[in-house]
């Protein structure tokens, strides 16, 4: 049975990194700031953009936003690997888990924070 | 044919969020931001932590990281997918990128950045 | 003569520090992410507000944000003083750098980065 | 009666930027963006040190990092202008906040939270 995308995304990406001998750069603690600071440079694109310029940036800076959506996932992958994270169960359970806090009823058309609905 | 699993989830997360009505909420610099808050509660669980520390935190902690996990690659699906992002592709592309600026003659071993090496 | 304000909340942090033993967990990379931390829950207030929502967040969220720049700028005074570097200094020189990367001429009333300029 | 150091930077940074007309972008959202974006950057300089490397990176690359502690302090100082938030006060009402919620007895020589104490 052939993978599925996101275990040979994570192949690739383990691949990629023993080549390298990298494994051991990559505990949790420093995946997680690289994934933040990765984050921090996908902001970084729409950084004093008013929102009428947000669909220009979005169409101008494509290629820079899809690497740097691209180096998220891949820190993401790489810790989700070291600590045995399914990440499709991960991502479903926690959506359970916010329709909860979130009841349609509440949360419909508000952006208040759980504790604020 | 069924979805594969990134469809699956990013169909789940935009039901969640289309029952909410928060796709008005859900632009590409407010899913970045957002992305970047879940990404430092992430760090915040390995704060203050030593490196042999880590282990432990990542045993007694596992619940909450996997929801921070979660909520990442929530934000980034959603991301994806408002920018008709393919995520499989984007990484492995990136991939062929990093592959050339690390090669891996002079990258192997090192946490140097690619201008430094 | 009396200390400058700085070096005067300097003090006091380092007191409360030195009075929790907690001198042994501040090294610059933790204290960066620490900062790093506290800049995610002060963007967290803003989340999803449009500009027009900004203001009514300053006056209604007030105690909140100025505890999150409080935090800030504790983690900062507290790296400067780890590292002995003069914060006032510090600023005073990056003025005169930023002033040569983004010249009058070139960056009045636009917020293109420098190298786009 | 001269300005104190906290004030006098205040005035240099508000200056440099209405030089450029830049008080247009400096919104309260868009000031926490940057600030969280120039705290990814110092974190950078960490990122895949080990403890015992820290104090090397720290001499090696001291002229970035301070320019990034005045990056951090620059954004702080304008988003306290901004909102005519008293930047001392703030500092000095957190700290005696923080003394309740980490009593000395409890919190001496431990990093865990204040929830978990």
């Amino acid at each position: 049975m052939p993978l599925d995308p996101l275990s040979q995304l994570t192949e690739k990406l383990t691949a990629f990194r023993d080549d390298r001998d990298w494994k051991q750069f990559h505990n949790p603690k420093d995946l997680a700031i690289a994934l933040s600071i990765e984050a921090a440079e996908l902001q970084e694109i729409f950084l004093w953009k008013k929102p009428e310029e947000v669909s220009g940036t979005v169409s101008k800076k494509r290629v820079q936003i899809e690497e740097e959506v691209a180096d998220i996932a891949s820190y993401l992958l790489l810790l989700c690997h070291e600590m045995g994270i399914d990440l499709n169960k991960a991502v479903s359970s926690k959506i359970e888990k916010n329709a909860a806090k979130y009841p349609v009823e509440k949360a419909k058309g508000t952006h208040a924070k759980y504790d604020e609905l």
